[in-house]
């Protein structure tokens, strides 16, 4: 595949005030990025609070090239900011862009390896 | 082992305004519940916005014999709620019960298998 035709991977998170917690972020996708091969690129954007923002990010993929986006809500539940806030966010870019597709994946909490995760994390504090 | 020597697991989260986001918890307890052997009970607790407060659930907990609870903060990022507010939330109820062991987990966030779940999840987006 085409870099154009290979999709790019955008994760989404709050952003917060506290620098570190943006920066945790960044390291995330530092960490995606050595452990996948399906993405063209891996990015962050931020509801709020950070930069960069949700449609300046979707703009410089867009801008690189990206013909395909997945955006990835990092949250755990399902509020008003997975199911209103980050479409609201993508709808403009969307507009601009109609030859671009923009899906957004289901929100982390939903994943079916959750539990999972979450009782390996817990079972670590028993040894 | 006897229940008072079992683990039981608190499961943390920081509550919203939204029921729905607060039943969401409950229902991840639910399916804690079906998956594990580890824990002699599994029950979830709010920062703030909902009910049982993290003070009342562990209480709850030791009123049924409990002798070791393991916190485990639902939280992506490591922000002043884990490092501050739930050990604050905690302390009072150390003091009280000085012959419960409670520890607190490692945020979900940290946990080493993040990064997959969230590729995992991202690429449902791409069949």
């Amino acid at each position: 595949m085409s870099s154009s035709h290979t999709p790019h991977l955008l994760v989404v998170a709050h952003g917060s005030r506290r620098a570190a917690s943006n920066q945790e972020i960044q390291h995330l996708v530092d960490r995606l990025l050595l452990s996948q091969t399906a993405f063209a690129s891996i990015s962050c954007g931020f509801l709020e609070l950070a930069e960069p923002s949700i449609p300046d990010a979707l703009r410089h993929i867009i801008d690189q090239g990206a013909k395909f986006i997945v955006v990835m809500p990092y949250f755990l539940s399902a509020g008003r900011h997975v199911s209103e806030d980050i479409p609201a966010e993508i709808a403009p870019v969307t507009a601009e862009h109609p030859d671009v597709k923009i899906v957004i994946a289901d929100y982390l909490g939903a994943a079916d390896g959750i539990c999972k995760l979450l009782l390996s994390q817990a079972n670590r504090s028993l040894v």
